[in-house]
């Protein structure tokens, strides 16, 4: 209840602050029989990894995935896997300057509202790097989806204003990964780049929408009325920091529809009921169509600016300037792509087993 | 698990079907103490109800609240409260066409597909008439909230592509029940009557924005991580039927917004910690701020059409067409603002419990 | 969280008071494509109502069922059952003496420390009447069970010190309805009966044991560490009023025994790996091992009995007496053997959805 | 859902095996702060730690706690405190014999049926090792239980049907540690001894009751229905590896008393009502009088004899013998009273956060 546990038959809590000794996760749930090993969750941990290029924050961390429970011999055992992260490339003094004066955007003031405390050294429990738990558990949960067919794909689909252009589900799985915005439109990500380059040597940053597909889930997933699958995917990416929007199918353009638009209709194809069109977004009244599951998050840009901005002091209470030193993320999506990803793979997980489509008891044969 | 039971500490359990004998809701976790009568029920009941003007159905239902527990000599007593509205005007037969063939944008499809059965009369649980019991759990959670200076509003911010101007909150809550379309803005409103009108003549619908305000939420409400006042708030509006998008303050435009435009700076106002703008939409990092709160939900057009449509017969598995029989509403955001506002209030009611802002033991001073 | 739910993937919300308008129960979770009827639950509900013999109190009550919501054409949709019983044969003034003081033995004073206020009226929701929703829910839960070969059969283990002979499963699902006591024993229950009289006459009351079989389990239900079958078993049981002790296997008698007597040794049958003796009662480290789950509950004496007892008196805070009018039951193991059953039908159902070794989705072939 | 999580509001989540790499717990809902340091976890994971004397099994671990988040300058800060200790002194080749022989009293056999794969070694996750996480978990419970006057003390009462004599709490926090098998009537202890060392020699072992008393718990603690306080405290207890049975206050011995006899009178004594006795065991109606919680499990012999045993072969399944090497515990109560007391502890900081008895937003002042 106190925030930290996510899911209810497949389940994650994470711990762990940005400048503290580790950050992990506790994942409950897996079935047993799954064959896993550090290689796949590192892949995953690698993705969401900074560093990795100009549009990212220069922090060196090696992130290697360490596994201490729940395994044995390459299989899950159905027991609990608990997975670190050790924090590295540590300069907590870096942070002193912010001690008391929170940054507009981020979640300094608040947490002092809520804790009357809080550890400021990079954020702390509210630093995007509280994430690595949640990618380390939604490689786990992707794993799983796998052994029924189930693909993820997340891509960055606008960028400053910038938008790529409509792209298949394969097309996506291709290019995402080809250049530093995770934009699987080349010339989409050309011109995003090079905004990214001006707005960092402005000291300003920029937002962008993130877009899931989830291809290959069975019709008949997910609950009615309040755990609807839509719902725990709403749920699920606004959990995750800087997202201050979240659509399904046709989403927010559904408000300027006519109905007669707006419905797919039903139609068969190859002895199978199925939508021909998806403003759905592959969920009708909470449960899956077994179309494509198709959402998207508006990420606000960076909080962390290099511009001189207004706040105050918390000691004296009285109005004050700051200006955030040190090098930062000009613009997030591209790193939240595998955050993204990881979220709905753990919802989805999560109602495969909810749901029964899968025997939760083991996958061995 | 099963899906019908939202929140942790306030926890609403809500029953029953569109054309079964009854719906209704179960409140678990009300204080002891708070002073209440079906009066407080009723009026939040009677704004949701249908038929009461030509954009909504004319389906007429007393929805007469029935309060069977958890008050004792006026005063709620901490024990579960159960309410029931009993259903009437059922005149089942009027949906045997549709029995076999799934009408599009409704659920008729997913249910089968989740449950291999499902009661068609009405749509059965996925039917909108389920969120009686939210909005009569809703008004006990407003009712509450009211004891500590929080007060909710909501209202159409746009519908059909029309768009209500900007309101304060005190317009809102003054204007919002002068028309029949909930839009407190009296020409736009003016406007939407007319694009109601029309829709209703040609047999289609059409969608809107709905927008919910929360004023008096103290800084410091909300968990981290997982649990977040937003991804909370995203879920419950995101379970409300035919919502496909959700958005908190500056929404998706915050994707297209630079860094220096979207974050708001801090202030000392009256001595008070305060945000100038409102971008964040009352939170920051999952916790509250201290400014109101502003959200934003996406409503489809109504999928109950007058035009012949496309669909599959479910027994013979051919492809068929349907024409809906029947009135409906032409547009679903007006009869949507009591909903939404009860989706809101129940999880700040909940967080306020979770937070412990306030004792959850007992209200008697 | 305000505990008035139980279970996991079958899910009951009880409610209601003892004097209120009626008492009832939302089930969430049962699967679609059960086949059941008012009778079914009637069944039950027969059992647990007073009034039926000298030794329970003659309050009298049809305690008809009504079932609101869930069911369709005979069988069950999935979606919440919410059943109800209406209160009737209520003399709520027969209770002023009570309300400011406490009866001993009873949660008068504990509600008043926890709530700050009550409805004294026959204990209000503290009362036994409130397991009337458990008993529907639990033949809701039993008839699940059934259709796997799961049977439970309670009985009246030991009365005021006169304990039943051993008896097998089938003795006692055969004999338990023979006799006022429910003790499959016939003359055991001869010996109880006139204890029971004798204790009437007397003004006092008298405790005893209950004992619940489950039958046809399969070996692998249950889940390690906290929600261990066991312990999800001791908490069912727990939660009925009046019960102080819970054992399960061997129980209390375990303490006494050497490791070579109590470890049951393991032995092909039939090509199946079985125990041989069962002090385990069914189950290892919170698993089933596939022999009857065997656990009883002590119930401690009637707390409302004739004779004077000290109190006080919660408005002038002094010491007084007080004598407890009305007829009471002198012992409450008779009547608690179907809602003994019913919460370990409830925390076997959970489990059976929980480990998948029954499709959640539903029943229907 | 997977069963390794346990509380609401105080919520810990254990994992790990016997000999995997680690074994550990991350702590939810510690409120801000809490002052502690490692020293407080380190004591009593000191006395759950076996090799500390002739009454335990031998396996020597240093066990040190190492705490990776969720603490800041010597203060709790609100998030997750996640807690591990290595796993040393690891011999997985000593249990090569039982890969295919499940253990007689063990969960070997109901893990394979219930995962249908192990880790077998050391008994994985339902070694008794798995309690690590339990009792650093507690010691936070404990440390928060204590800022509000709440003490808890465990002791073993009985051992090899060897009773100690009444004692007070004040006695039983004083002599508990005195001895081996910590029992604080030091005549019991000695006759205990002797029994422990006959069974050594023997190859038996013996069970045992364990006793846990909180002390300074406020009136009004707990939830009515399912939750109550000694349900919760039953579930906990019987979550413990090796327990059969749980009672309070007069438990078992309740079936046989008369209502005159068990009724606790209340009184005003120095302006506050009390019960005079307390075969409640301090809890009446699910919720705590303010009277002691008294409270005992019933432990079973330890499992793991040096005798010949039957079993079953898993891969041939066939009969076949088996003797269990090496050395372990002849008795487990001993080692279990600093678990028996985390669980209590966990169950009762869980319900004050629930209850609001204490702010759970911040401890400081």
């Amino acid at each position: 209840m106190a925030g930290n546990v996510f899911g209810q038959m497949f389940r994650i809590t994470t711990w762990g602050e940005s400048h503290g000794r580790a950050v992990g996760v506790v994942v409950d749930g897996l079935p047993a029989g799954l064959p896993f090993s550090d290689i796949d969750i590192q892949k995953e941990l690698n993705r969401r990894r900074p560093g990795q290029s100009e549009v990212s924050t220069p922090r060196c961390e090696a992130d290697r995935v360490d596994i201490l429970s729940g395994i044995y011999e390459g299989v899950s055992t159905g027991t609990p896997i608990s997975m670190l992260v050790w924090n590295a490339d540590v300069k907590s003094s870096a942070y002193d300057d912010i001690k008391n004066t929170p940054r507009p955007g981020h979640a300094d003031f608040t947490y002092i509202a809520r804790y009357g405390i809080r550890d400021h050294n990079g954020g702390g429990r509210s630093s995007a790097r509280e994430t690595v738990g949640r990618v380390a558990g939604g490689a786990l949960a992707k794993l799983l989806l796998s052994t029924f067919g189930i693909q993820i794909a997340g891509h960055v689909l606008e960028l400053g204003g910038i938008r790529a252009k409509t792209l298949s589900f394969e097309e996506i799985l291709e290019n995402v990964e080809k250049n530093h915005v995770r934009c699987a439109d080349p010339e989409a990500a050309k011109k995003m780049l090079e905004k990214v380059a001006d707005l960092r040597l402005k000291g300003d940053s920029v937002g962008g929408i993130v877009e899931v597909i989830a291809k290959g889930v069975p019709a008949g997933l997910g609950e009615p009325v309040f755990d609807r699958l839509d719902a725990d995917l709403a749920k699920a990416l606004m959990s995750i920091p800087a997202i201050k929007g979240f659509e399904i199918g046709a989403g927010f353009e559904a408000a300027q529809m006519l109905g007669s638009e707006m419905n797919d209709p039903f139609r068969i194809e190859d002895g199978k009921i199925t939508c021909v069109s998806n403003n759905a977004g592959g969920i009708l009244g909470g449960i899956s169509t077994g179309k494509d599951i198709v959402c998207r998050a508006a990420v606000k840009p960076t909080p962390s600016i290099g511009k001189l901005q207004q706040t105050v002091d918390l000691t004296i209470r009285e109005n004050t300037e700051i200006i955030i030193k040190g090098r930062h993320d000009p613009t997030i999506p591209p790193r939240m792509v595998p955050v993204a990803e990881a979220m709905i793979a753990l919802v989805l997980a999560d109602h495969m087993l909810r749901s029964s489509f899968i025997n939760s008891r083991t996958l061995l044969k």
